[in-house]
C-alpha cells in the first residue's frame, strides 16, 4: 500500500549530494525544512535531535557518511565520520547498524567509486526500510483485525512516544497498522502518552495522526494505567531502540511502566521492531547504554506561547536538580509479542533466531 | 516536634474572621498570599486550586461554612454553604468529611452560638490535622530508620504529587516523615515526579524541599520505574485522596503505575492516610469517583518564560483531543501498607476496621 502522507521526514531528490529533513524540534508549531549538505551538520542534526526515531537515525547516518566520502574517499575519512557519526547517540542500535553495514560494503572499494557507492548503499537502507515499514504495517494489520472481530466500535490502540512515519523514511514502525488501518476505512482511535521530557507524543505523534485524519485523544503519561484499567484501550503497540537477543526492549522512557499496566490488566502489548533495531550481540536488555541528556529537558518545557512564539518555561524553582534518563528497558516477560516485518513472533531468544537467523550467524 | 517551615499553606489570624492561604497556583514562580473572607471565595478557592490537598481542602471547607453561617446563621443558610461547598471537589473525601462535621456539630445548636462554635470547630480541625500530620512523621520516621539501617548512605524516598506541608495545615503526610528525618539529621533524598499535567511535584513538592533544605531530584513521571529497577529507590511513599474499606487509594493520576513499578522491583510502596482520608462507607476503590478536569491542562503548561513571567504554552497542535483524568487508585494488593497517625497498618478491611473501629461503627 502506497502511504498517502502528505509529509516525509527524509527526502533525498534525484541525484543530489544532500537530503532534506523536517525539523523536528519545532514541530507542531512550525514546519522547518532543513538542508543536509556535509557530514557535520548529519553529525549535529543527530545529536541536536533535529530529526531522531532509531530507523531515521540510522539513514541519516548512512547519508552521513556518503557526504563524507564526496569531499574525501581515503579510509582515514571513512573511518573517521564513522566514528564521529557513531558518536552522536548511543541508544539506538539502528546507527551503529547502517554506518556498520556501509562501511562493510566500501572499504574494500577503489576509492573513486566509494562515494557514488556510498549514496546509493544509503539509497537502499531508505528503500528497505520503507519496505519493512510496510511490511511490519501489513502483519499488524492482521493483528488490529483480529482484536477488532472481537469487539463493537474502533479499536482503541495506546502508543508512546513517536514510532511515526516521522521516526522512519516510510509508514512508520508501531504506527504502520494504525494508518493503514486508517487509509483502508477501518475505524481506529489512538490513545497518544505525550512522553515527557520531550514531548515527542504530543508534538509529532499527534500532529502525524492530525495530518493524516486519523482519530486521536491525548493524555499525560500517567494516565496510562487508569486507561487500561478503565478498558479504554485493547492493545498497546510501541516502537524501539533497540532490541537484545532475548526480547528485551529498550525503547522511550515511560514504555516500561506501560507493559506493567498492560500486563496488569490483561491488555496485549506489542513492541513494533524492524530488524535492523535487533542487537544479536546482546544477550539482555541489560547491557543496553540508556542515554542521560540535559536535565534541562526535564526543568523547561517548549511551546507555543499566546503570541504564537515558541518559548520554554521553566517549572521548578531555580537550581532545582534533575535527571533525565531518555530510555528505559522492557523485560522480554513483559511483551505479548514482537511485531517484525516477518510477523509477530515471541519475545524470546528461540524465536527472534529463528526468524531472523541470518543476524545470528557469527 | 515543631515544624520550622517558613512557610504556612493556611493561617487564621488571632480571632480574625477570615483566613490566609498561598496561591499554590502559580508557586514557585511567585508566592503570593491570598485572603478568603466569605464562603464563595472558600468555594471558588478550592475549585479554581489556588489551595488544593485532600487535608487543607477539608479545612479551608470547614473555614468557608463558618464564614457563610457570619452572614446568616438559619439551618437554610447551613445546608446551602455545606452543599456549595461539598460540590467544588468530587474525590478527596476529607472535604465531605469536614463539611458533615460542621454539620452535624452545628444544626442543634440555637442560631446565636452557631457562627462562633463554627469557627471554633474549623480550628480544632486544623489542630487534629496538625497532630495527624505529627504522628504519622513519627511512625514514618520508625519505617525509614528501619529501611536505614539496612543500608549506607542516604535513604531514597520516591514520592509524587504533594502531600507536603502545602496540602496540609501541617507537616505534610507523605511529606512529614522527610521532613522530620530532615530535620533531626538523618540523611534522606527524595525523588520528585513531576506530575503532570499539574505538575504540583515540580512546582510544589521541590519548593518545599528548597524551603527546608531537603536534598532532592526532579524526573519526569515515566522514569519511575527506571529508577526502580536502577534500584536508586529504597521506598516510596505517596499521600491519598480517599481510601476505600479495603485499603484501596485513591491519589493523583500515575500513582497506580509507581505501585506496580514498586511491585516488579520489590520496592516497598506506602500510602501514607490521616485517618478523614479513609471512606469506611466503601466497600473497594471501584466507586470512588474519578475527577477530570479540563483537557487544558494537559494540552498547555504553566512556567516562568525567559523573562520570569508566568506563560502558558500549548504542546499540542490546535484542536487536539485530550482527557484528563486527575486520580487513579491503586488496588490494596499492591501497597505495602498504609501509614496512619496510629502506626502503619495492613491495606486490607481488617486491619484498617481494627486500627480505626470508631469510623466502622454504624
Amino acid at each position: 500500500m502506497q502511504d498517502p502522507a502528505p509529509y516525509h521526514a527524509l527526502v533525498r531528490r534525484p541525484n543530489a549530494r544532500s537530503i532534506e529533513v523536517i525539523d523536528q524540534r519545532v514541530l507542531p508549531h512550525a514546519i522547518v525544512r532543513v538542508t543536509i549538505a556535509d557530514a557535520d551538520a548529519a553529525a549535529l542534526a543527530i545529536r541536536k535531535m533535529t530529526i531522531r526515531g532509531a530507523p531515521l537515525i540510522g539513514a541519516i547516518g548512512a547519508y552521513g557518511l556518503a557526504m563524507a566520502l564526496d569531499r574525501d574517499a581515503s579510509d582515514e575519512s571513512l573511518q573517521r565520520a564513522h566514528a564521529a557519526l557513531d558518536a552522536t547517540r548511543p541508544t539506538a542500535v539502528n546507527l551503529r547498524w547502517a554506518l556498520d553495514r556501509m562501511r562493510d560494503v566500501l572499504r574494500d572499494l577503489p576509492r573513486s567509486t566509494r562515494a557514488d557507492r556510498a549514496w546509493h548503499e544509503a539509497d537502499r537502507i531508505v528503500a528497505e526500510d520503507i519496505a519493512i515499514n510496510a511490511a511490519i504495517g501489513e502483519h499488524g494489520l492482521d493483528l488490529l483485525r483480529r482484536i477488532a472481530q472481537a469487539k463493537a466500535g474502533p479499536i482503541n490502540v495506546m502508543t508512546h512516544c513517536n514510532a511515526g512515519a516521522l521516526a522512519t523514511c516510510g509508514w512508520g514502525t508501531a504506527t504502520a497498522p494504525l494508518f493503514m488501518a486508517h487509509a483502508q476505512g477501518m475505524p481506529v482511535h489512538v490513545w497518544i502518552s505525550e512522553t515527557r521530557p520531550r514531548l515527542q507524543g504530543a508534538n509529532l505523534t499527534a500532529w502525524e495522526c492530525e495530518q493524516r485524519g486519523v482519530p486521536h485523544t491525548l493524555f499525560s503519561d500517567a494516565a496510562s494505567g487508569l486507561l487500561m484499567r478503565r478498558r479504554d484501550v485493547d492493545v498497546v503497540l510501541v516502537g524501539a531502540d533497540r532490541v537484545a537477543a532475548n526480547g528485551d526492549a529498550c525503547n522511550k522512557i515511560g514504555t516500561y511502566e506501560k507493559a506493567l499496566a498492560a500486563l496488569d490488566n490483561g491488555v496485549p502489548f506489542y513492541v513494533a521492531m524492524p530488524s535492523p533495531t535487533l542487537d544479536p550481540q546482546l544477550a539482555s536488555g541489560e547491557a543496553i547504554p540508556i542515554e542521560q541528556r540535559s536535565p534541562e529537558e526535564v526543568l523547561a518545557i517548549s511551546g507555543r506561547d499566546p503570541y504564537g512564539q515558541i518559548t520554554s518555561v521553566a517549572i521548578a524553582p531555580a537550581g532545582t536538580r534533575a535527571v533525565n534518563y531518555a530510555f528505559d528497558v522492557t523485560p522480554a516477560r513483559l511483551l505479548t509479542g514482537i511485531l517484525t516485518e516477518r510477523g509477530v513472533i515471541g519475545a524470546n531468544r528461540a524465536a527472534i533466531a529463528s526468524a531472523f537467523p541470518e543476524r545470528f550467524r557469527t
